[in-house]
């Protein structure tokens, strides 16, 4: 078993402590090793150390205060510029607008910033994955003054931690995978998979301090609305046009 | 240094030999430990190692000969249609029936399916991503027999393998950082950093082989036209209103 795998906690207080240049090169050069379509290495990653910048990027992040904590900020984007410009000056006919192009180039992105986040692990460092990056891509794209053919699909914060959480909890493991083919899951089913979930101490707290009926409303009225999430696909199908991606 | 990272390579032929049951459950148990969206858990893994499944599949990856030849093939979904059944019957509104709630549970997916492969590889196991499951996800659908709310978006070979690859060639690092904001490249900078690249043995044979001017054109003409790239993409945007993520 990889030990950063199956040890790892999502770290939102960090130490005022800097990461070493020697430190973030090696969690940077882990990212460069992942796998990625084709080799191209449709992806760009966006050191942020300068705290004027954190406190402009802290904003898109909902203001989450492990942003400005942090002593280093990856942002880990789609990114076609770089190889559209390379087959602009040889002649080659650069057909990366469109939406397979960003799809797959989000994908070589997130595994490389998941090799990033192990890597960091490895050497005590914290991380938290920042999901509001493609909600708010428009303003990020703004403030990392990203070109065209170029989106943030994830931010991750990294620092020493400053607490100790327990393992987070999981669904059992049949409720996630299917053999052969997907087994559509019966009501009963459903209940059986949530019980442990939606019996917990922390879940019974949230229900109650949110004044909710139960652990689903507390992520459909609470935490995931449909209104914001309606509000932000709006903006990030805007954002994927805006950047040639669509 | 997490060896796992930076002794990736893809392997592409496998020996005739199956993944234990023991193995292949950690495996899981590594992806399930991922990082993902409040911990809704929105990805869903179809397990492979039917014969007849697999022969099924083949064509969707390009008839890839590892597709055949793997004792195992992980297929990673974006997956709502679990979290959606669980609101639903908690007299919930699931708002998830958009682009943003698309693109979150492909992150996980992805974060999910990345720690699968590292897990993999350090059981010694081989494994190779399938960028073609973007491409073909329709018919994955109806292969893997995926309901609503479900898109296919990673899928791994794994096997023990049979060949020794060296590892692949990068960029030089600056390619791929940028430091607090987006310097974006002059022609002289796209030069020098494709240079290695394109006086690679490897490279001046595939050129040679595709009758190209460059390694640019073999890119754009043969290996990722814009011709298919711009058809797979009205074939995924299909994908996604018919799964109503769009």
């Amino acid at each position: 078993m990889i030990k950063e795998i199956f040890e790892h906690r999502s770290i939102r207080s960090y130490l005022k402590k800097d990461i070493s240049d020697e430190i973030l090169s090696e969690v940077i050069d882990a990212a460069i090793r992942a796998s990625n379509t084709g080799n191209m290495q449709t992806y760009s990653i966006i050191i942020t150390k300068n705290k004027e910048k954190k406190k402009q990027l802290a904003p898109t992040h909902f203001n989450q205060k492990m942003v400005e904590e942090a002593p280093v900020i990856l942002t880990f984007c789609a990114d076609f510029n770089r190889f559209n410009k390379w087959c602009d000056l040889r002649n080659a006919d650069a057909g990366y607008d469109n939406f397979l192009s960003f799809m797959s180039a989000t994908i070589d992105a997130i595994i490389a910033a998941q090799n990033a986040c192990l890597e960091a692990e490895h050497h005590n460092l914290g991380i938290c994955w920042l999901g509001t990056v493609i909600y708010n891509a428009d303003k990020i794209i703004d403030i990392l003054e990203l070109p065209k053919s170029v989106v943030p699909v994830a931010a991750i914060t990294i620092g020493y931690p400053n607490e100790k959480n327990e393992l987070s909890d999981r669904l059992p493991k049949n409720a996630v995978i299917h053999n052969e083919t997907y087994k559509n899951y019966s009501k009963e089913d459903i209940n059986k998979l949530y019980f442990e979930k939606e019996n917990r101490a922390d879940s019974k707290q949230y229900i109650k301090e949110n004044n909710k009926e139960n652990l689903a409303q507390v992520f459909t009225d609470v935490r995931y609305p449909r209104k914001n999430n309606e509000y932000f696909s709006e903006i990030l199908l805007k954002v994927l046009k805006q950047q040639n991606f669509l």
